[in-house]
């Protein structure tokens, strides 16, 4: 990372965290230099780049002022309450029903599970596929590769090293997709009328894969912006012979909220005295619009308790289908389950990402998109404030591409998302996201589009049509 | 396919169907030109061939003679009775015990599943990757994808449509390997508890995916060269709450049966009387020694009871993890179940095996791998019939690159495959093949090696050790 991009993360950051407010002016080219030691060019390129971030403006003949438009703010939406009973899980005709009447592409895809595959340096990987392919011996085809190419798992390993958490390379398993590696956490953790904690809401994914293995779940209360609430889910542990928690600590879908270091460390801790597995959803968590990547409750795990999951579908690779688990004392029987379900994961994708891994180009992938996706998460909120109906709250997700929207109470997100469908745009009701369907008024809106005058064209549509469903 | 290959097939047919006895002498070049009006040009090659697989010898001066190998025979194996009752599977601890200690690379891989991956075009199919990928919008990439790509569909229903079965490529699910497409399979049919009629023997897998899912096998007769036994699965059928049918009706694993066409149709007939769905195991259907591909039992089926699962992973292109099912009635919750467990498979893999596809040169791959596998499935039972002890039975595979080895009954499969490993050859010990661990004394061996001199010499050493164990 450059220094200029540095200083820019910095401010960046300070105003994120209200330090900076809006209105306040910046240091001058002369104070920071004084201050910083930091270069006129390295301040001046640091300004232009929060500008171009929609962070900053500036005012001329006077300096640089942190935007105003953080002062016009949407309401968080409010915690829903932890739901005390354990429930069977039946919502996978109703997701199906929903997401089968999205699958038109023309469609401007607020309803996706997907950042646009625009947004991913798609080129670059492609052509490392035949190369890669070319210089794997063929007996290394159909050997011991149930755990997966060892020179990615190694790389894997590295970035986890990197961000400070230990994962041996040994204790990975490439999966197809960060939805495999759940499903067979899931499966390796609990039997059939097993109990399961989620958070509420959760990814509809989750119900699912809940519903399939015939586990019940119970939906933990969930903050906005810090994430499960562990009073709760103490609660919930005392009273249920709870079996797995599959929780999303980094930039939860739909929320986007980020717990606090320190409640990822009560969490581990707080599981570990009820000997209870952490499946930790982590897909979103390179995904981060702070200074750093914000740890997973993993780097916390002394006892093999935590099944962290992730992938590069969201943050590289769309398509390649190359996720992983870190399974800590379950590894051998996830890849036990593993071979017993797909063998083992397509070689040409693995071997391509292997490489691209090792050439570098993915941080500053990285960097690209992650800026991308909050001068669109800022614009999205701007929108939202000035187009959808009073009494409308909204998250400020610190990572990832969703807002959650809580509209006004006589919403129905159903009947919106129906006449969205009918504008051209698709929206995540909020009925998928809870056993109970109790997000009846919500919408999950993706904003990792690659084209913000679209996006910016559709949220206005939206807004406008929300206000009459 | 040329002129002289197809003559040369009609002769090899006729050999192997005893038409044409040991020691017979083959229609002079002038006979051959005046009886089918072939070239004197056409003839030579078609001798040649013929030769080069081992079926006939040239007599200097004398003419072309059907070779006396096939008198040496060794007996066939018998036919194990049906087990009578459903049995809850415990097998995966062996499996993994047994496979776990085969896996250096360095062992001749008698044991092994797969064929050699020196067998199969890798480098022309890793040529086609990158430019498959660079041609594709990126839209596509996350959209529509859990059914597959449409061309890999379409040229997958296009080989059916040749092969005399229709199959629309709208109730095709591309997934990662046959492996999960049986998987999903029986999820679709089955609830745990359920019963499942296996064949006896039956592919380790097959009973690792019955425990897995909590599911009771019932293990049918089945004759080592015609596949399971009709009466015997009718009796089963009238005995059992059957949920599912697990057949593999083309050169069954480890058996390498072949299933004569009427029986098929009957089998598909007697399931229908019971509407019990089958799920048709066929990755080895390409791997004919016969004319023509035989058909599978989904040709015969008129109510969408026949579940149809294959996969490239042993005809074309080991490690890209591309199978599919064509499910019948099933195809749409088969099609939610693969949403949910892995959402869908590498979109690299199905562009490279879609391109390749298209251009040719699948059928002439298969061509010459089917040469290999007859050539190499001669040689080693002459071995076999020379080296093995006294008391040996054998299978005589019509397709696929399985043997199936009955050793005397005092042998132990197990003492066998530890005594083999010191002597760097892998074998797969009988009793992975049944729940109940019947077959002690019976060997699968893997003849899909890419030099039949190391194939050979394994073999050679293998019988003597077997003398001794």
């Amino acid at each position: 990372m450059k220094l200029y991009e540095r200083y820019a993360d910095e401010i960046a950051d300070l105003i994120r965290n209200q330090v900076l407010l809006p209105g306040a002016r910046l240091p001058s080219v002369r104070q920071a230099r004084s201050q910083r030691k930091v270069s006129p060019s390295t301040v001046f390129e640091a300004y232009s780049l929060l500008e171009a971030r929609g962070l900053i403006q500036c005012r001329p003949r006077s300096g640089y002022y942190v935007n105003a438009q953080s002062r016009v703010r949407t309401p968080e939406p409010a915690t829903a309450p932890t739901v005390p009973q354990s429930t069977a899980v039946d919502i996978s005709d109703l997701v199906f029903d929903v997401l089968g009447s999205t699958r038109n592409t023309e469609l401007v895809p607020l309803g996706s599970a997907f950042p646009s595959a625009h947004l991913f340096p798609l080129d670059k990987l492609a052509k490392g596929l035949t190369p890669a392919m070319r210089q794997l011996a063929p007996e290394r085809l159909t050997e011991n590769l149930t755990m997966g190419d060892e020179q990615l798992r190694r790389q894997i390993a590295l970035r986890y090293t990197v961000a400070g958490t230990r994962v041996d390379a040994s204790e990975l398993v490439i999966t197809n997709g960060a939805m495999e590696a759940l499903n067979l956490c899931l499966q390796a953790v609990t039997q059939p009328g097993d109990v399961v904690v989620v958070e509420s809401p959760t990814f509809y994914a989750a119900l699912q894969a809940l519903e399939r293995l015939q586990l019940r779940a119970v939906e933990v209360a969930t903050h906005p912006r810090h994430g499960v609430d562990l009073q709760s889910l103490a609660t919930v542990l005392e009273q249920h012979p709870v079996k797995a928690c599959w929780l999303m600590p980094n930039f939860q879908n739909p929320l986007g909220s980020l717990m606090p270091v320190e409640n990822k460390r009560s969490l581990v801790a707080l599981l570990a005295r009820h000997q209870v597995p952490l499946i930790e959803d982590d897909v979103y968590g390179e995904l981060y619009f702070g200074l750093s990547r914000p740890s997973p409750a993993k780097a916390f795990d002394t006892q093999g308790l935590v099944l962290h999951c992730s992938s590069f579908s969201k943050s590289l690779a769309p398509g390649y289908r190359v996720g992983w688990v870190a399974a800590g004392r379950y590894a051998e029987q996830v890849q036990r389950l593993k071979l017993m379900t797909s063998l083992s994961s397509a070689i040409p994708s693995q071997l391509a990402l292997a490489s691209y891994l090792q050439t570098g180009g993915f941080d500053r992938h990285l960097r690209q998109m992650r800026l991308r996706l909050e001068e669109n998460a800022s614009m999205a909120l701007r929108t939202i404030a000035r187009y959808f109906p009073k009494g409308t709250r909204v998250t400020r997700p610190q990572g990832g591409y969703f807002l959650w929207g809580e509209l006004p109470q006589t919403a129905d997100a159903l009947a919106l998302h129906r006449a969205a469908l009918a504008e051209g745009i698709s929206v995540a009701p909020g009925h998928l996201f809870s056993a109970d369907r109790r997000f009846s008024h919500h919408l999950r809106l993706n904003y990792g589009h690659h084209d913000a005058t679209i996006l910016a064209a559709a949220l206005k549509v939206l807004g406008r049509a929300c206000g009459v469903h």
